[in-house]
């Protein structure tokens, strides 16, 4: 077999069975391979930022590694942002990155140029391959690299790919048992839990399950601590019947004031909250001056299990947490179309086990609301902060998982980064119903403008035209429309109520394209 | 001012008077700033490769560097693509990239990331401004280097923007003039030209104009050498009253039978021309064996003037270049659309004087070469082979040029990177037609499996899937039609005759979905 066929039946055979592509000349052998090794699903996409998105969202879902091919350093810009969210997110995510053959480099045709420069900063582990007797190994190693929640990016030159090897394939090793915290960190933090003082557990940077929120929801029965996520938490376990935890406001104003008390801060994947941005007249940090921090567990630790061994040491295995309670919000009718309205209809019909996406920024709030108490759920967040995340994302996660609906939360600014997504959800028939909020404004600019202070808070007119999305109007039907996607513009509550209920109630890809006032202004 | 204002003003104060956005909270107090500093323009796009590209069209039309807005390292990553293709086609560009306040780096929020580490591999001058006082500088520095073909790259941290410069603006310092390609080097190209040897001049990796056609066309006449540019010249003057010369194939199979022959190779701005990509049958070197080439200049030098000297030293000032003579091709009428009725229309309506973005990929050979009998124009070529800098290329061009109409040949596959380019086409009412040859393939990649003899040439049903684009078919009216850009889909000669025949007679931004076959099918 040739060097492309023992990498991806390496691959395969280390459970890494989907590869997501936007390939290029350069990796004419590895998509010719994709036929002669058997197991490897693949999915083309139009542009990288929908196929770096997916793989993150594929992995948040499946709780494993994607694999993607892109075609030399620039495919691999063009991939960036979203490689760069699942870094944030701790995903794993192993890149598969075509280059020219090695004895072409030294002549710099147009599309060389210095991949693993472009790729280090965005990845936890780079490796050029050199040989096709070697790049079996080489996946393999980027599959383990990757297990350990990290980004993995394997650059593949063309004469590696079409070389032979005839050591053929060989497979990673399984990944080691999560860490598991040592027994004195989990002393140090029920000492803490018991002294007194005003407490807190914040959990992120990693996924929150169901049982997760049960722990922390008895811890908090238990010792009187206070439980929560942290701003944005990869994935989540939202609804009726999953505890009540605090999540950390987005807004560093309300964030200060959120954890303002807290002597101690007990630190589960994520690190010490610090303000998204920075603004003029607001510390970067967020917990109090004087909070003590414990780092208990960081990504790829055993955070159930640490959480059991908390609830054991302080004798609260018996706790019963404050749960959600089913409760569906009323339909908003005979109205106009405003965030409100979307987000009681989303609640309202949101059906048990649906997943979803939110890049609906300013305009999703409401839908975060009324959904603690709708149909368990999980719940997909911005992680990096690149914009552009959700239609990909949404994508890998109906990929992972085919059984359940997928609701991809969308702003129409951040739809337009990697809007062809909608062209691989018709082309799969995957089950997700798109809501872009087309409030025709970067709305959450309006209000980081304010916030900055920059002059005044103000926009003078130059300013306010960078802020405004629309002038001409974007018609998202129309563009879903053209990529394949079923698709609606709706302006009234009672459209959006039925257009979104029918969703629910069917499969396949749909999209409406809801036209709301800016909910700032 | 504040830094933001220092920087701005001294952009304009040196030429620098344009800034294609894609702004996020980091950049707010630029943003503000273009309301407090007159002379800047500001163009929004909603992807930053939109930005990068446009930035690259409008350098290639302007002669001078406009500059780009870009929002930390994965505002980069989206750019990274298209400025890349300026970098290779050694255009001018000043890159302001957004990052935290320098004090709020350590604390690793969700956006942070090495931003110079992303920048280097496609610039040629990074620099991270460290103080609002010294910003102007820094600007004035950036723009410097630009001026010398190059990509430069300042990253702004927002304290920078909002701090107080109490020194205010600077300005760059003058270019200075280019290189006068030294007598000697001058004498030992003639000694070649007179040797009695197979000679060939290839110009390429900076504008062709038509004075330097002119002055390729007469050294031709006087001393019997061949003459021509590379295969992708940034931006080359052609048509009707433009000297004949020769053109290097893209194919490697072909650039190889074409210059066979030479043996020796006068390179004036490109280096050497090498295989766009490695085959395995394939030599990456395209000139023969034992070929001798002299590097006469190189971009930045005073080609023109090089040419002149050559001709004067050669006794040929008087010769008359052999030109190509008006000739439009007869409509084709009464057939389904095919890239040859597209061509042949694009060339018999084509203006005097208009501006040719060329992404037409495989479809867009019959324009070519129709073209080159049609009404004089400037055409701009892809440079570094990232795919999507056409409809980005073309808002940048269209903003340098308003009075000339600008006509995009755009491939369905590659409009698919940065399709958002309509919207700013319609924001700004640009005067450029889109023709979108859509084969529903990426055909390219069909010939280059071929080429690369993957699977012996032959596409297995998964290979072919990830080539096809089709399945759904997508449908560029309705997508242009969402974004504010008038639109039709066309199928017949007929109605692609009516349509690209109206767009010429008007103004204003119009998209022609040309739905074809296959040209290699």
């Amino acid at each position: 077999m040739n060097g492309a066929e023992s990498l991806i039946k390496t691959l395969v055979d280390s459970d890494v069975d989907i590869c997501f592509t936007n390939p290029g000349t350069s990796e004419m052998h590895f998509v010719a391979a994709l036929d002669e090794v058997d197991g490897m699903r693949c999915v083309l996409c139009l542009f990288e930022g929908v196929v770096s998105g997916a793989a993150d969202g594929y992995a948040r879902m499946a709780r494993k590694p994607a694999s993607t091919l892109l075609h030399l350093g620039p495919g691999l810009g063009n991939a960036l942002a979203n490689v760069h969210n699942a870094k944030k997110g701790n995903q794993p995510m192993v890149n598969i990155i075509g280059d020219h053959a090695t004895y072409h480099l030294q002549y710099d045709a147009p599309l060389t140029s210095d991949i693993e420069g472009i790729a280090w900063p965005v990845s936890h582990w780079v490796h050029t391959a050199d040989s096709p007797g070697s790049i079996a190994a080489d996946g393999a190693r980027a599959v383990e690299e990757a297990g350990r929640h990290r980004v993995a990016t394997l650059v593949l030159p063309a004469d590696v790919s079409w070389g032979d090897n005839p050591d053929g394939a060989t497979r990673a090793q399984p990944l080691p048992a999560p860490r598991r915290v040592p027994a004195e960190e989990i002393a140090k933090a029920v000492e803490w839990l018991g002294n007194g003082r005003n407490t807190m557990i914040m959990m992120g940077g990693a996924e929150v399950t169901a049982a997760d929120s049960e722990l922390l929801g008895k811890l908090k029965q238990a010792t009187g601590a206070r439980v929560g996520t942290d701003t944005f938490p990869p994935r989540i376990a939202r609804g009726a019947g999953r505890a009540k935890i605090e999540r950390l406001p987005y807004l560093a104003e309300l964030a200060l004031d959120h954890i303002k008390d807290v002597e101690q801060l007990i630190l589960l994947g994520c690190k010490s909250p610090v303000s998204f941005f920075a603004y003029p007249n607001l510390p970067s940090v967020i917990a109090p001056e004087g909070c003590e921090e414990l780092q208990l567990a960081v990504p790829g630790d055993d955070f159930t299990a640490c959480l059991e061994d908390l609830l054991a040491a302080v004798g609260g295995s018996d706790a019963e947490p404050d749960r959600h309670a089913l409760q569906l919000p009323e339909l908003v009718t005979g109205a106009e179309l405003d965030v409100n309205a979307v987000g009681a209809a989303f609640a309202h019909f949101m059906p048990e086990n649906a997943i979803v996406v939110d890049e609906g920024i300013t305009s999703g709030i409401p839908c975060t609301v009324y959904s603690e108490t709708a149909r368990h759920h999980d719940w997909l967040n911005q992680t990096g902060g690149s914009i552009g995340f959700g239609l990909p994302n949404a994508v890998g996660a109906a990929l992972a998982c085919p059984e359940r609906k997928v609701i991809c939360l969308e702003g129409d600014g951040s739809a337009m980064y990697t809007i062809s997504a909608l062209w691989t959800m018709a082309r799969e028939n995957l089950d997700i119903t798109v809501v872009i909020f087309n409030n025709r404004k970067y709305s959450i600019l309006e209000l980081e403008f304010t916030r900055t202070g920059a002059r005044g808070g103000v926009p003078g007119p130059k300013a306010a035209s960078m802020l405004d999305v629309g002038k001409p109007d974007m018609d998202f039907a129309a563009m879903a429309t053209g990529m394949g996607v079923t698709a609606w513009q709706v302006t009234s509550a009672d459209e959006f109520n039925e257009r979104f209920g029918a969703a629910m109630a069917q499969r396949g890809p749909v999209l409406i394209d809801a036209v709301i006032p800016t909910a700032w202004s």
